[in-house]
């Protein structure tokens, strides 16, 4: 655990967070600026600044869980398709610095462009939306 | 292996391919449509659609080697951070259906966003950079 990160305290549960799943090594929860509907985070529970420093037991742990959880917004969500997206660094859109792996169901015809614009969720419709997904 | 299937050609190595790295399950070539300099693909030697139907093993190996890609192209080509990013479904800007993961190095103050315009890059150029990689 690294003070002050915000994804340790989710791990924690110091921070509240929309938990969606999890395994012994990794967590999913909703992103609270949601690029699209049901869009996901999914992190290792050991702290690692980015994908590089991510032991592989950590690394394979989460895409395990994101790959569920692409499967997941697909069937539940009625999504058409996901993307699973990290960034390691600043110039890559990183924002932070823990591993995490995005995965953002894609609906046709949505207007996604990455770098999305973040801007705060509806957290009532967030919640709704982590329950269709548990 | 998939019947006319791009990327089981390559692996098959019946259409060429710019080959950086490999593991028993899967391998990492340079995309020929690159969004920044050094952009590679790592694909499961192993067809299947998209990420969701491969099965963990390949995944596993996929994601592994992409993680030591993503630290070479930051220490071999002076990247400042890189993008890990697999489409799942057209709707996800999915274009050859067999699982890939991109490798997308990053630059401070480049111009990407995402969907990049795929246009052909120049072949020397590539083959060049794929020897920074190997």
């Amino acid at each position: 655990m690294s003070e002050n990160c915000l994804f340790c305290g989710i791990v924690a549960g110091t921070i509240p967070s929309e938990q969606v799943a999890s395994n012994d090594r990794a967590i999913a929860f909703m992103d609270i600026n949601p690029a699209t509907r049901g869009h996901l985070l999914v992190i290792p529970r050991e702290h690692a600044t980015d994908l590089r420093e991510s032991a592989p037991e950590d690394l394979i742990a989460a895409t395990l869980l994101a790959q569920s959880m692409v499967s997941r917004v697909i069937d539940r969500l009625d999504a058409d398709g996901a993307n699973l997206l990290s960034c390691i660094g600043a110039a890559a859109w990183q924002s932070v610095f823990h591993t995490h792996l995005h995965v953002i169901p894609r609906y046709l015809d949505d207007p996604l462009k990455l770098p999305w614009q973040p801007s705060s969720g509806d957290m009532d419709s967030i919640a709704a939306t982590a329950q269709e997904l548990r």
